[in-house]
């Protein structure tokens, strides 16, 4: 049996803190509100070994029914998950999960902005990809097309996230590009 | 060491199981994507009894930062919680949290959509109420006004949510006479 001690989720947490970092930013300056969705876990029994704490001694992870994040900037809705890879020339397509494409298609259905933040660790190199682009190569795939999305599509058809010191993963600059590209 | 069973959450499950349900109608007849929050929890410890398995050992509540729902409705951001009470005259202040408000405001500075589903249980009626009153009535109070919100106030300034086969919490027409409301 073993066993492990865990402080946060289970991958893609660089990617994850830089969200948050700038999430957290742009919550201070009044620029948008988005929180990434707490991790989804079914509890079975708590122990309350004083009546100020309730300590959880038997949980379980179940399936999310979405993305990651959410939230609303200047009255639209937001919706995006982050994916990273150390590859240089694609992003394989087993780092995204059927649930979060259904999602995502039902959030464009419903006029909400949808996208991925995509990372290439090993190119220091961060894209918003629109995801109505990423729902296509998803559903080719399904029909025995590539399994990955090439650099080249995601450095060409999303829009590049610049560097900054504060916060560090400053993606709203490339978010009001793409909302300004989606004409809304 | 007292010790306890729990399947769901603590509060409030009557009318969070009446909005789930809502939800899940209106996201499988294409009508809006709005989806409750998972309870945020801190994971201390996980065992893996076998390689299929993740078994969390020990974990804690912890304090929530946003509203338990949020979503989109043709685009709109939309944000809201939901409180119960058994009071026929009142909707006591104490259920409410300060990051709730807070939460709501950022919303609304936004402009997102932002409100409360209020149930008074004996009366069995349910009202949307803006989050804009919520929020100045909660203020006032801080400054010493009253710890409750009187009935006649939810019912004259709320919307009213009428009851139905399927969904029977049918929130989604209060919502579009609210927005209708606020002309957006
Ligand atoms: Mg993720
Ligand atoms: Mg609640």
């Amino acid at each position: 049996q073993a066993s492990k001690n865990v402080s946060y989720g289970k991958r893609g947490m660089g990617l994850e803190e830089l969200i948050n970092e700038a999430n957290s930013y742009y919550l201070s300056k009044h620029l948008a509100v988005i929180h990434k969705k707490p991790t989804p876990i079914t509890v079975v029994h708590v122990d309350y070994p004083d009546r100020s704490m309730a300590k959880i001694t038997e949980a379980y992870y179940v399936q999310p029914s979405t993305t990651d994040y959410n939230g609303v900037l200047d009255g639209h809705y937001i919706d995006f998950d982050a994916k990273e890879t150390k590859n240089k020339t694609n992003m394989p397509l087993k780092n995204f999960h059927q649930h979060q494409i259904t999602h995502l298609k039902n959030v464009l259905e419903n006029g909400g902005i949808g996208f991925f933040i995509l990372g290439f660790t090993t190119r220091s190199e961060f894209y918003l990809f629109p995801a109505s682009i990423l729902i296509k190569i998803w559903d080719e795939a399904l029909r025995g097309g590539e399994k990955s999305v090439p650099y080249s599509i995601i450095s060409q058809q999303g829009f590049q996230i610049n560097s900054k010191m504060i916060p560090s993963l400053d993606y709203l600059p490339a978010l009001k590009r793409f909302l300004k590209y989606l004409n809304v």
